[in-house]
């Protein structure tokens, strides 16, 4: 993916991470756009990486849960999760998209 | 704006950066999100920067020119720009709202 200037949903990697979280990746030289469609009510279970991760939600809602802290989050709201911090989020009923961002780049991801 | 979990675009610091382009940004630890808000036909006049930039159109349309390419990106197109290459941002008629990542944190957005 490394290497063009414009891509579009069609041309990311598509990886589905649980059941009903699809994920459209694309990687930039130290970071990688993930953008992450959750169904109604799916959840992205308690994980970490070393990766900082920051991002957006686009659309719909969902419940952050990053370290000890908890919101739930919608259109415009932005959140900030260190490198090594466990996380987990569930959408609510209207399903949520959100563009995660990834430094450094996720080789899983690719 | 480091060392928060969630931000909400009240939250952000405000900087009106061209005439009809206000951004809304915020800093995680070594990345930087800045939602940007282009009215109809606002100018991002071209410019370069030794960040690495990242992004994708949330809402709108815009003509993007990174380097010599050039494509008009609207909601989840996404766009790499590499430290140092210049970019020029047009938005159409119905205006564009693109949320930006920096890395590293552009110290002039805090």
């Amino acid at each position: 993916m490394a290497g063009r200037t414009f891509v579009d949903k069609s041309e990311c990697a598509r990886h589905n991470i649980f059941p009903g979280v699809d994920v459209y990746t694309a990687a930039g030289e130290s970071m990688m756009l993930s953008l992450a469609e959750l169904e109604a009510e799916a959840v992205v279970e308690r994980h970490s990486h070393p990766h900082e991760q920051v991002g957006m939600v686009v659309e719909g809602h969902a419940r952050f849960i990053v370290g000890d802290e908890e919101r739930v989050l919608g259109p415009g709201d932005m959140y900030f999760i260190p490198g090594g911090v466990p996380h987990r989020v569930v959408a609510l009923e209207d399903g949520c998209r959100a563009l995660d961002i990834f430094h450094p780049v996720r080789e899983d991801y690719l």
